[in-house]
């Protein structure tokens, strides 16, 4: 009975895509370059917005929401902004249609738009052109506003949650009265970005800045978690950045302080988006299916019936549903499998290709015996419970899931960090074991690019905590404070 | 201290533009026809989309999402629909700007989308292009399918909320076997709408059909909830669609059924939108503000605490701890607004301009008494309540508040609806008192058509319950099974 799947091992790319298809989270669509996330992927990222959204809240900040256009002139006030994102956007230029001359829909030429409209790739300009009107004395200070939306960059080479056309984030943008508490905002989201990728998706990352090169177009600071997938390559899976005052100066928004004199406003700008569901997918499942962490599981727990006759039928329903009141009374999402329309080995496939944490089956001899077989999917053991014990037994059981699951992709992602001392062991490093590599750098583009040129490898993050000791740079020998981590990177 | 607030008796309209921005819901961007909802605002708006995402799923729905581009061809798939809607739309023919000659930012002629690409206004016909592949037998029916997203329809005259060019709402999309089983979707819908609208908003609605001139383009059949605003005017707070085959047909989607013989999907598709703080604002609100009802007030209840020395300052505030706490362990939303920045006085106006249903002061006095003064926003009365009798008093108060603002809306729609005979009492009646007006009308377009033009008034709803008794159509005396609503609308 298997999925049909391509092994990570053999192509762990079309392991991928096959994964995302199968286990029913998104599909192309006809346009290109755009997904249709389905019910499924579509509840799993509903976990995720949901606990990011109260942590969001619980941080202070509140939901709002800006327009999808943004007039073409609003990019061009912030230079390196329009540089980094203007040119790859879906530009709206007219705003209607009309049945041309042979019956066919033609664009009006009369309906074109005096100034072109751009789709968001993200909101830095409108929301600064909003805040203007928002702000006038230190005390309209701090500004902390979130707001979940849809996005558009005009990738060219897409994949399935990892890059798309559209996608769907969130993104905070903050005002502050003082540089100091925009850059402690902006580091305050970066450790949230993290407990919530260590703590729910049982991801875990590195938390570090930028180089100048990966920075945020039009940042003075790029805070990052960085991740390892099972292949060895680095995956962005949040940013947050300190915009110091250059939106604030592009879109001329000021406030007077306290001591009357009149200030630019500080700023900060974080996301994180659909593309988590890529990091989450790639760092914990298998070549059985989808992989779920108990938090994020929409459903945590399946019950399986296996029956013959109808007499059975009803006798291990009634059963289970006891089961299903009884984890639902401890908060625990469960759902009971009773169709009578599938074989219990394709209901236990499915679940299994869908990556639900805990699978409860529940015969005949179970009945007899007051058992039920409790698998997990991790590592897709089972064992028989007593009915007694099997609440406690499946708590413990998720709990044990989401920390082994950390823990596996905690140990995979040491046992495929390397440190390099010279550019020699760098490349050898690079190419046989793949993965992070922690080397000397020094702290110039015109390095990084080099190495990026020679060895796809691109500085994924300067770490901002762990050893911090002085070397040489592999490359040019110069001086360097730490060493950094380069990786092959989504 | 007043909120400076246009009165309704003075400028209806005045006073909506004004309260909306006053109470901090919403205000225009720089982008034509397109609003920010401010935090408030779109507070407010998650408390709706909490309780219908719930009610949704209830009725088996999950969420997905689609994209936001649709390819122009697909338009004109369903004629009658891309004469509804096309038309309007906000058009993407570019994929790229770049640096002109003289330095600024233009349109690059060479990314010249093959295809335009058209903002969805609707997403019919990328999800049944979708569909078709998740179709094949009637083991995959039904799709009960629900999307939160924003949709753009290019609207030349737009006003917060009520009409923008780009909107924030849901759209289902449903799959069905057979032609009742969609009915009975469609119908289901309206009942939801109208549940939310009357026991959440507390917006009295009328069930019934549209007109052949109103309905949904692409539609066989439209439902609708129609509500009354405290101007007598129209407006339609929500559409459930039964759309036949219609789309099917277009996108051909077939499936093979029980008895092996293959046919087209039946459909429906049902909306609402941003618009419903729209209706809720202009339902209740008074020249003070914006009143809201408990069940959607993200703050249910504010403490104001009254001091004039530190300690009377320490004494209230942590008395007033108390009741938070007390409240928030009956589930409910209670904010203590303890700003020293702000008076009393100035902190009380604004909880009335922004409808906060309960507010509850307290000072020294009242610590000697063992009360509070507590307010209601709907009547603006209040009352010296002691302090034992406090939590469950708030309780109580909530449920009449609800109450009160459905019955007060109730009793105004039905001061301000009307019956008429004939066409000279009509025209008379929808001049010299507005509201809705119940007339015969022979079912042609034609006809609507002519009132139309002479009265500004359209059919609202033909009503699916109430009395159902024959007559002669106002304007041209031919037979009508029922009188139906006119109405001038929003």
């Amino acid at each position: 009975m298997g999925k049909n799947l391509t092994s990570r091992a053999e192509d762990y790319s079309k392991w991928y895509n096959e994964l995302v298809i199968k286990a029913d989270l998104a599909e192309n669509s006809g346009v290109r370059g755009s997904m249709v996330i389905k019910p499924y992927g579509f509840s799993i990222w509903e976990m995720m917005q949901k606990e990011l959204d109260q942590m969001f809240k619980e941080t202070g900040h509140r939901n709002a929401y800006f327009p999808l256009f943004i007039p073409k002139s609003y990019f061009s006030k912030e230079a390196s902004h329009v540089d980094g994102f203007a040119k790859e956007c879906a530009v709206v230029t007219h705003y209607r249609l009309k049945t041309g001359e042979d019956g066919s829909i033609v664009v009006d030429e009369k309906a074109k738009l005096e100034e072109e409209l751009i789709v968001r790739p993200t909101s830095e300009t409108i929301i600064w052109d909003t805040y203007r009107k928002w702000i006038q004395s230190y005390r309209d200070l701090p500004i902390l506003i979130n707001q979940w939306a849809n996005v558009v960059r005009w990738e060219m080479r897409t994949r399935l949650f990892l890059r798309t056309a559209e996608f769907l984030w969130q993104e905070g943008h903050t005002a502050h009265a003082t540089e100091k508490e925009a850059i402690a905002e902006a580091e305050q989201m970066m450790h949230v970005y993290a407990d919530f990728a260590e703590n729910f998706m049982g991801v875990p990352v590195i938390k570090g800045t930028k180089s100048a090169n990966e920075r945020f177009a039009g940042a003075l600071e790029t805070y990052c978690i960085e991740a390892m997938m099972q292949d060895g390559k680095a995956l962005q899976a949040g940013t947050s950045h300190f915009l110091g005052q250059n939106f604030a100066k592009a879109f001329d928004v000021k406030f007077s302080d306290k001591d009357g004199s009149l200030n630019h406003v500080w700023a900060t700008s974080w996301g994180v988006s659909t593309r988590l569901m890529g990091a989450l997918i790639m760092t914990h499942s298998d070549d059985n299916g989808l992989v779920l962490p108990p938090r994020l599981a929409p459903d945590q727990v399946v019950i399986v019936p296996i029956y013959r006759s109808e007499q059975e039928y009803d006798q291990t329903v009634s059963k289970a549903k006891e089961l299903v009141d009884a984890l639902r009374r401890k908060g625990i999402r469960v759902t009971l499998d009773s169709r009578d329309t599938h074989k219990p080995g394709w209901k236990f496939n499915e679940y299994e290709l869908k990556g639900v944490p805990v699978r409860v089956g529940l015969g005949p001899k179970d009945l007899e015996n007051k058992t039920y077989e409790i698998a997990r999917r991790d590592t897709l053991s089972k064992e028989l419970v007593p009915e007694d014990q099997a609440v406690q037994h499946i708590e413990s059981l998720l709990t044990d899931i989401q920390d082994n699951l950390y823990q596996k992709a905690l140990d995979m992602r040491t046992s495929l960090t390397h440190e390099a001392e010279d550019y020699d062991s760098f490349k050898t490093l690079l190419e046989e074991k793949g993965g992070f590599v922690l080397a000397h750098w020094d702290g110039t583009p015109e390095t990084e690019e080099r190495i990026k040129n020679e060895t796809k490898a691109t500085i994924r993050c300067i770490p901002l905590f762990g050893p911090q000791t002085p070397g040489k740079c592999i490359l040019t020998g110069r001086d360097s404070a730490r060493k950094v981590v380069f990786a092959r990177a989504y």
